[in-house]
Protein backbone atom coordinates (compact mmCIF):
# COMPACT_ATOMS: atom_id res chain seq x y z
CA UNK A 1 0.00 0.00 0.00
CA UNK A 2 2.88 2.12 0.54
CA UNK A 3 3.18 2.81 -3.37
CA UNK A 4 -0.16 3.69 -3.54
CA UNK A 5 -0.08 6.18 -1.04
CA UNK A 6 3.00 7.30 -2.95
CA UNK A 7 1.35 7.34 -6.00
CA UNK A 8 -1.62 9.11 -4.71
CA UNK A 9 0.73 12.24 -3.25
CA UNK A 10 2.40 12.69 -6.66
CA UNK A 11 -0.78 12.81 -8.74
CA UNK A 12 -2.18 15.29 -5.87
CA UNK A 13 0.65 17.73 -6.94
CA UNK A 14 -0.26 18.05 -10.42
CA UNK A 15 -4.20 17.98 -9.95
CA UNK A 16 -5.97 21.03 -10.25
CA UNK A 17 -6.75 22.29 -6.63
CA UNK A 18 -9.17 24.49 -4.60
CA UNK A 19 -7.26 26.91 -4.49
CA UNK A 20 -6.23 26.90 -8.52
CA UNK A 21 -10.52 26.38 -8.85
CA UNK A 22 -11.13 29.61 -5.99
CA UNK A 23 -8.62 31.88 -8.24
CA UNK A 24 -10.44 30.76 -11.53
CA UNK A 25 -14.04 31.87 -10.34
CA UNK A 26 -12.54 34.93 -8.06
CA UNK A 27 -14.72 33.14 -4.84
CA UNK A 28 -14.37 29.92 -3.02
CA UNK A 29 -16.91 27.07 -3.41
CA UNK A 30 -19.63 26.66 -0.46
CA UNK A 31 -22.54 25.16 0.62
CA UNK A 32 -25.47 26.94 1.26
CA UNK A 33 -28.02 25.15 2.97
CA UNK A 34 -31.95 26.46 3.15
CA UNK A 35 -33.87 24.73 5.48
CA UNK A 36 -37.92 25.41 6.64
CA UNK A 37 -41.32 24.51 6.11
CA UNK A 38 -43.21 23.19 3.06
CA UNK A 39 -44.13 26.79 1.88
CA UNK A 40 -41.41 28.80 4.01
CA UNK A 41 -39.97 29.80 0.69
CA UNK A 42 -37.10 28.02 0.48
CA UNK A 43 -36.75 27.55 -3.69
CA UNK A 44 -37.83 31.10 -3.99
CA UNK A 45 -35.03 32.53 -2.02
CA UNK A 46 -32.46 30.15 -3.11
CA UNK A 47 -33.97 30.76 -6.69
CA UNK A 48 -32.97 34.54 -6.15
CA UNK A 49 -30.22 34.00 -4.37
CA UNK A 50 -28.36 31.88 -7.75
CA UNK A 51 -29.51 34.65 -9.91
CA UNK A 52 -27.98 37.34 -8.23
CA UNK A 53 -24.42 35.36 -7.50
CA UNK A 54 -24.95 34.71 -11.03
CA UNK A 55 -25.13 38.68 -11.80
CA UNK A 56 -22.32 39.42 -10.13
CA UNK A 57 -19.68 36.39 -12.49
CA UNK A 58 -20.06 33.83 -9.74
CA UNK A 59 -20.68 30.01 -10.54
CA UNK A 60 -23.54 28.16 -8.99
CA UNK A 61 -26.14 25.55 -8.38
CA UNK A 62 -28.98 24.79 -6.72
CA UNK A 63 -30.03 21.29 -5.67
CA UNK A 64 -33.23 20.70 -5.32
CA UNK A 65 -36.45 18.26 -5.54
CA UNK A 66 -36.93 18.18 -9.08
CA UNK A 67 -32.99 17.08 -9.60
CA UNK A 68 -32.45 14.74 -6.85
CA UNK A 69 -35.69 12.80 -6.37
CA UNK A 70 -35.72 11.92 -10.07
CA UNK A 71 -32.14 10.90 -9.96
CA UNK A 72 -29.58 10.42 -7.62
CA UNK A 73 -32.26 9.24 -5.20
CA UNK A 74 -34.74 8.17 -7.08
CA UNK A 75 -34.63 5.07 -5.48
CA UNK A 76 -35.43 6.36 -2.26
CA UNK A 77 -39.43 6.58 -0.67
CA UNK A 78 -40.05 8.68 2.54
CA UNK A 79 -39.45 6.05 5.23
CA UNK A 80 -37.45 7.98 8.41
CA UNK A 81 -34.38 5.55 6.91
CA UNK A 82 -35.03 7.10 3.50
CA UNK A 83 -35.53 10.54 4.54
CA UNK A 84 -32.34 10.08 6.32
CA UNK A 85 -30.43 8.90 3.51
CA UNK A 86 -31.85 11.44 0.78
CA UNK A 87 -30.15 14.06 3.22
CA UNK A 88 -26.82 12.46 3.37
CA UNK A 89 -26.65 11.68 0.35
CA UNK A 90 -27.39 15.66 -0.68
CA UNK A 91 -24.90 16.89 1.32
CA UNK A 92 -22.13 14.12 -0.09
CA UNK A 93 -22.98 15.65 -3.44
CA UNK A 94 -23.32 19.48 -2.10
CA UNK A 95 -19.86 18.49 -0.85
CA UNK A 96 -18.91 17.85 -4.02
CA UNK A 97 -20.19 20.65 -5.60
CA UNK A 98 -18.21 22.74 -3.46
CA UNK A 99 -15.23 21.20 -3.21
CA UNK A 100 -15.32 21.97 -7.78
CA UNK A 101 -15.57 25.40 -6.49
CA UNK A 102 -19.53 25.87 -6.89
CA UNK A 103 -21.42 27.95 -4.54
CA UNK A 104 -24.26 25.37 -3.87
CA UNK A 105 -27.58 26.30 -2.82
CA UNK A 106 -30.05 23.40 -1.70
CA UNK A 107 -33.47 23.71 -1.06
CA UNK A 108 -35.19 20.84 1.43
CA UNK A 109 -37.36 20.92 4.31
CA UNK A 110 -34.31 18.76 6.25
CA UNK A 111 -36.82 19.16 9.61
CA UNK A 112 -34.23 16.95 11.75
CA UNK A 113 -31.01 18.90 13.43
CA UNK A 114 -28.71 15.08 13.37
CA UNK A 115 -29.38 14.84 9.61
CA UNK A 116 -28.41 19.06 9.33
CA UNK A 117 -25.67 18.34 10.88
CA UNK A 118 -24.35 15.08 8.71
CA UNK A 119 -24.64 17.39 5.84
CA UNK A 120 -22.69 19.81 7.72
CA UNK A 121 -20.22 17.22 8.35
CA UNK A 122 -19.59 16.06 5.19
CA UNK A 123 -16.33 15.32 3.32
CA UNK A 124 -15.83 18.92 1.80
CA UNK A 125 -13.31 22.06 3.62
CA UNK A 126 -15.72 24.59 2.23
CA UNK A 127 -17.79 26.14 4.73
CA UNK A 128 -21.33 25.24 5.25
CA UNK A 129 -23.65 28.24 5.90
CA UNK A 130 -27.60 27.05 7.19
CA UNK A 131 -30.16 29.32 6.09
CA UNK A 132 -33.22 29.01 8.49
CA UNK A 133 -36.09 30.47 6.51
CA UNK A 134 -38.33 31.11 9.42
CA UNK A 135 -42.04 31.48 8.60
CA UNK A 136 -45.03 30.91 10.78
CA UNK A 137 -46.63 27.74 10.13
CA UNK A 138 -50.03 29.54 9.73
CA UNK A 139 -48.71 31.43 6.84
CA UNK A 140 -46.77 28.38 4.92
CA UNK A 141 -50.39 26.47 5.36
CA UNK A 142 -52.18 29.83 3.57
CA UNK A 143 -49.60 29.71 1.02
CA UNK A 144 -49.45 26.38 0.12
CA UNK A 145 -48.61 26.64 -3.31
CA UNK A 146 -48.41 22.82 -3.47
CA UNK A 147 -51.37 22.33 -1.97
CA UNK A 148 -49.55 19.86 0.23
CA UNK A 149 -51.18 21.09 3.81
CA UNK A 150 -54.47 20.58 2.09
CA UNK A 151 -53.66 16.91 1.95
CA UNK A 152 -52.25 16.69 4.93
CA UNK A 153 -54.82 18.35 7.05
CA UNK A 154 -57.18 15.84 5.37
CA UNK A 155 -55.05 12.48 5.92
CA UNK A 156 -54.08 12.39 2.18
CA UNK A 157 -50.55 12.74 3.10
CA UNK A 158 -49.21 11.15 6.60
CA UNK A 159 -46.04 12.01 8.25
CA UNK A 160 -46.05 15.91 6.72
CA UNK A 161 -44.11 18.62 8.51
CA UNK A 162 -45.50 20.52 10.72
CA UNK A 163 -48.97 18.76 10.74
CA UNK A 164 -48.15 15.06 11.80
CA UNK A 165 -44.22 15.29 11.97
CA UNK A 166 -41.58 17.37 13.61
CA UNK A 167 -39.72 20.28 12.39
CA UNK A 168 -36.65 20.65 14.28
CA UNK A 169 -35.67 24.35 14.34
CA UNK A 170 -32.09 25.13 13.92
CA UNK A 171 -29.92 26.22 17.07
CA UNK A 172 -27.68 28.28 15.76
CA UNK A 173 -27.74 28.85 11.98
CA UNK A 174 -25.81 31.12 10.37
CA UNK A 175 -28.34 33.30 8.30
CA UNK A 176 -32.02 34.03 9.59
CA UNK A 177 -34.52 35.03 7.20
CA UNK A 178 -37.95 35.89 7.55
CA UNK A 179 -40.11 35.13 4.49
CA UNK A 180 -43.31 36.64 6.46
CA UNK A 181 -42.04 40.12 6.70
CA UNK A 182 -39.56 40.54 4.48
CA UNK A 183 -39.40 40.63 0.42
CA UNK A 184 -37.31 37.67 -1.50
CA UNK A 185 -35.09 40.34 -2.42
CA UNK A 186 -34.36 41.54 1.15
CA UNK A 187 -33.67 37.92 2.10
CA UNK A 188 -31.34 36.85 -0.76
CA UNK A 189 -29.69 40.44 -0.20
CA UNK A 190 -28.85 39.33 3.59
CA UNK A 191 -27.74 36.17 2.38
CA UNK A 192 -25.09 37.16 0.00
CA UNK A 193 -23.70 39.99 2.65
CA UNK A 194 -23.17 36.91 4.65
CA UNK A 195 -21.13 35.64 2.36
CA UNK A 196 -18.85 38.65 1.31
CA UNK A 197 -18.53 39.23 5.21
CA UNK A 198 -17.12 35.86 5.33
CA UNK A 199 -14.73 36.60 2.42
CA UNK A 200 -16.28 33.57 0.17
CA UNK A 201 -17.71 36.56 -2.08
CA UNK A 202 -14.87 39.41 -3.04
CA UNK A 203 -16.31 42.85 -2.01
CA UNK B 1 -51.04 20.33 -8.07
CA UNK B 2 -52.30 23.20 -11.05
CA UNK B 3 -51.06 25.76 -9.17
CA UNK B 4 -47.61 24.08 -7.93
CA UNK B 5 -46.52 23.46 -12.10
CA UNK B 6 -47.79 27.00 -12.28
CA UNK B 7 -45.49 28.35 -10.18
CA UNK B 8 -42.89 25.74 -10.93
CA UNK B 9 -42.89 27.08 -14.34
CA UNK B 10 -42.33 31.11 -12.92
CA UNK B 11 -39.14 29.71 -11.25
CA UNK B 12 -38.03 27.97 -14.26
CA UNK B 13 -38.11 31.31 -16.17
CA UNK B 14 -35.79 33.00 -13.83
CA UNK B 15 -33.52 30.40 -13.22
CA UNK B 16 -30.13 30.10 -14.31
CA UNK B 17 -30.00 27.83 -17.59
CA UNK B 18 -27.94 25.66 -19.36
CA UNK B 19 -27.35 28.46 -22.03
CA UNK B 20 -26.35 30.23 -18.87
CA UNK B 21 -23.89 28.76 -17.91
CA UNK B 22 -22.12 27.45 -20.96
CA UNK B 23 -21.89 31.34 -21.92
CA UNK B 24 -20.34 32.08 -18.47
CA UNK B 25 -18.18 29.42 -18.76
CA UNK B 26 -17.27 29.66 -21.95
CA UNK B 27 -17.84 25.83 -23.07
CA UNK B 28 -20.01 22.86 -22.83
CA UNK B 29 -20.67 20.91 -19.57
CA UNK B 30 -19.93 16.82 -20.36
CA UNK B 31 -19.23 13.93 -18.80
CA UNK B 32 -16.00 12.15 -20.07
CA UNK B 33 -16.42 8.74 -18.82
CA UNK B 34 -12.83 6.37 -18.39
CA UNK B 35 -13.35 3.04 -18.26
CA UNK B 36 -10.50 0.25 -18.18
CA UNK B 37 -8.26 -2.19 -16.01
CA UNK B 38 -6.73 -1.40 -12.62
CA UNK B 39 -3.38 -0.13 -14.01
CA UNK B 40 -4.48 1.28 -17.24
CA UNK B 41 -3.90 4.53 -17.01
CA UNK B 42 -7.09 6.20 -16.38
CA UNK B 43 -6.25 8.18 -13.22
CA UNK B 44 -3.40 9.48 -15.02
CA UNK B 45 -5.10 10.81 -18.10
CA UNK B 46 -8.10 12.04 -16.27
CA UNK B 47 -5.81 14.28 -14.10
CA UNK B 48 -3.54 14.99 -17.97
CA UNK B 49 -6.49 16.22 -19.36
CA UNK B 50 -7.93 18.11 -16.47
CA UNK B 51 -5.06 20.10 -15.93
CA UNK B 52 -4.74 21.05 -20.13
CA UNK B 53 -8.50 22.11 -19.84
CA UNK B 54 -7.84 23.85 -16.69
CA UNK B 55 -5.19 25.82 -18.79
CA UNK B 56 -7.53 26.45 -21.52
CA UNK B 57 -9.72 28.27 -18.92
CA UNK B 58 -12.20 25.42 -18.92
CA UNK B 59 -14.39 24.51 -15.67
CA UNK B 60 -13.60 21.04 -14.63
CA UNK B 61 -13.91 18.49 -11.24
CA UNK B 62 -12.34 14.25 -11.70
CA UNK B 63 -14.36 11.98 -9.71
CA UNK B 64 -12.89 8.76 -8.70
CA UNK B 65 -12.41 6.28 -5.84
CA UNK B 66 -10.52 9.02 -3.79
CA UNK B 67 -13.85 11.57 -3.34
CA UNK B 68 -16.69 8.86 -3.99
CA UNK B 69 -15.90 5.90 -1.93
CA UNK B 70 -14.72 7.44 1.31
CA UNK B 71 -18.40 9.96 1.04
CA UNK B 72 -21.22 9.65 -0.73
CA UNK B 73 -20.59 6.26 -1.36
CA UNK B 74 -19.46 5.05 1.73
CA UNK B 75 -22.27 2.83 2.44
CA UNK B 76 -21.15 0.94 -0.44
CA UNK B 77 -19.58 -2.60 -0.27
CA UNK B 78 -18.03 -4.80 -3.14
CA UNK B 79 -21.00 -7.32 -4.09
CA UNK B 80 -22.30 -6.89 -7.38
CA UNK B 81 -25.58 -5.10 -6.13
CA UNK B 82 -23.21 -2.67 -4.65
CA UNK B 83 -20.85 -1.80 -7.64
CA UNK B 84 -23.80 -1.50 -9.66
CA UNK B 85 -25.14 1.33 -7.11
CA UNK B 86 -22.05 2.94 -6.96
CA UNK B 87 -21.55 3.43 -10.81
CA UNK B 88 -24.75 4.39 -11.04
CA UNK B 89 -24.73 6.56 -8.13
CA UNK B 90 -21.30 8.44 -9.86
CA UNK B 91 -23.20 8.08 -13.23
CA UNK B 92 -26.07 10.87 -11.31
CA UNK B 93 -23.45 13.20 -10.13
CA UNK B 94 -21.47 13.15 -12.93
CA UNK B 95 -24.61 14.21 -14.34
CA UNK B 96 -25.84 16.88 -11.78
CA UNK B 97 -21.38 18.19 -12.40
CA UNK B 98 -22.11 18.25 -16.08
CA UNK B 99 -25.47 20.67 -15.63
CA UNK B 100 -23.77 22.82 -13.61
CA UNK B 101 -21.50 23.31 -16.73
CA UNK B 102 -18.55 21.58 -15.62
CA UNK B 103 -16.67 19.07 -17.78
CA UNK B 104 -16.48 16.26 -15.52
CA UNK B 105 -14.26 13.26 -15.58
CA UNK B 106 -15.07 9.84 -14.33
CA UNK B 107 -11.88 7.30 -13.50
CA UNK B 108 -13.78 4.34 -12.26
CA UNK B 109 -13.15 0.40 -13.77
CA UNK B 110 -16.31 0.41 -14.28
CA UNK B 111 -16.46 -3.54 -15.80
CA UNK B 112 -19.64 -3.72 -17.25
CA UNK B 113 -21.24 -2.43 -19.96
CA UNK B 114 -24.81 -2.59 -18.55
CA UNK B 115 -23.64 0.09 -15.86
CA UNK B 116 -22.03 1.77 -18.34
CA UNK B 117 -25.30 2.45 -20.26
CA UNK B 118 -27.23 3.32 -17.14
CA UNK B 119 -24.22 5.91 -16.29
CA UNK B 120 -24.90 7.17 -19.76
CA UNK B 121 -28.58 7.49 -19.51
CA UNK B 122 -28.39 9.38 -16.41
CA UNK B 123 -30.58 12.54 -16.33
CA UNK B 124 -28.79 14.81 -18.05
CA UNK B 125 -28.75 16.47 -21.65
CA UNK B 126 -24.74 17.02 -21.29
CA UNK B 127 -23.20 14.31 -23.91
CA UNK B 128 -21.12 11.52 -22.36
CA UNK B 129 -18.10 10.76 -24.19
CA UNK B 130 -16.70 7.07 -23.22
CA UNK B 131 -13.30 6.96 -22.98
CA UNK B 132 -11.58 3.24 -23.74
CA UNK B 133 -8.25 2.89 -21.72
CA UNK B 134 -7.03 -0.20 -23.47
CA UNK B 135 -3.98 -1.82 -22.56
CA UNK B 136 -3.40 -5.08 -22.20
CA UNK B 137 -3.76 -7.22 -19.06
CA UNK B 138 0.13 -8.42 -18.73
CA UNK B 139 1.13 -4.59 -19.04
CA UNK B 140 -1.53 -3.58 -16.44
CA UNK B 141 -0.47 -6.59 -14.34
CA UNK B 142 3.61 -5.36 -14.24
CA UNK B 143 2.83 -1.56 -13.85
CA UNK B 144 0.23 -2.71 -10.80
CA UNK B 145 1.06 0.36 -9.49
CA UNK B 146 -1.47 -0.33 -6.44
CA UNK B 147 0.02 -4.03 -5.61
CA UNK B 148 -3.48 -5.09 -6.09
CA UNK B 149 -2.94 -8.00 -9.11
CA UNK B 150 -0.17 -9.49 -6.41
CA UNK B 151 -3.28 -9.81 -4.09
CA UNK B 152 -5.78 -11.01 -6.26
CA UNK B 153 -3.11 -13.34 -7.51
CA UNK B 154 -2.61 -14.99 -4.24
CA UNK B 155 -5.84 -14.70 -3.55
CA UNK B 156 -5.84 -12.00 -1.01
CA UNK B 157 -8.06 -10.05 -3.14
CA UNK B 158 -11.04 -11.68 -4.95
CA UNK B 159 -13.49 -10.70 -8.02
CA UNK B 160 -10.55 -9.12 -9.14
CA UNK B 161 -11.41 -7.26 -12.84
CA UNK B 162 -9.34 -9.21 -15.20
CA UNK B 163 -7.89 -11.62 -12.69
CA UNK B 164 -11.34 -13.64 -11.27
CA UNK B 165 -13.89 -11.26 -12.84
CA UNK B 166 -14.59 -10.16 -16.48
CA UNK B 167 -14.06 -6.67 -17.72
CA UNK B 168 -16.65 -6.00 -20.86
CA UNK B 169 -14.65 -3.89 -23.30
CA UNK B 170 -16.84 -0.91 -24.85
CA UNK B 171 -18.14 -1.52 -27.93
CA UNK B 172 -18.96 1.74 -29.31
CA UNK B 173 -16.86 3.96 -27.47
CA UNK B 174 -16.50 8.14 -28.36
CA UNK B 175 -12.89 7.46 -28.26
CA UNK B 176 -9.95 4.92 -27.87
CA UNK B 177 -6.62 5.69 -26.35
CA UNK B 178 -3.83 2.88 -26.46
CA UNK B 179 -1.63 3.98 -23.11
CA UNK B 180 0.73 0.75 -23.79
CA UNK B 181 1.91 2.66 -26.84
CA UNK B 182 1.11 6.39 -26.40
CA UNK B 183 2.45 8.88 -24.09
CA UNK B 184 -0.43 10.39 -21.68
CA UNK B 185 0.33 13.86 -23.12
CA UNK B 186 -0.89 11.99 -26.70
CA UNK B 187 -4.19 9.87 -25.14
CA UNK B 188 -5.04 13.49 -23.46
CA UNK B 189 -4.60 15.42 -26.78
CA UNK B 190 -6.95 13.06 -28.55
CA UNK B 191 -9.67 13.28 -25.90
CA UNK B 192 -9.47 17.05 -26.40
CA UNK B 193 -9.44 17.39 -30.04
CA UNK B 194 -12.78 14.87 -29.41
CA UNK B 195 -14.31 17.84 -27.72
CA UNK B 196 -13.50 20.20 -29.91
CA UNK B 197 -14.84 18.36 -33.01
CA UNK B 198 -18.02 17.75 -30.97
CA UNK B 199 -18.40 21.46 -30.17
CA UNK B 200 -17.90 21.26 -26.53
CA UNK B 201 -14.81 23.42 -26.19
CA UNK B 202 -14.23 26.23 -28.58
CA UNK B 203 -11.43 25.83 -30.84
Amino acid sequence: MKKHKAENITWHDSKVSTGDRTRRKGHKGAIIWCTGLSGSGKSTVAITVERMLFERGCHTYILDGDNMRHGLNRDLGFSPEDRHENIRRIGEVAGLLADAGLITITAFISPYIADRNIARDCQTSAPFIEIFCECPLEVCEQRDPKGLYKKARSGEIKNFTGIDAPYEEPAEPEVVIHTNDETVQICAKNIIKYLEEQGILST
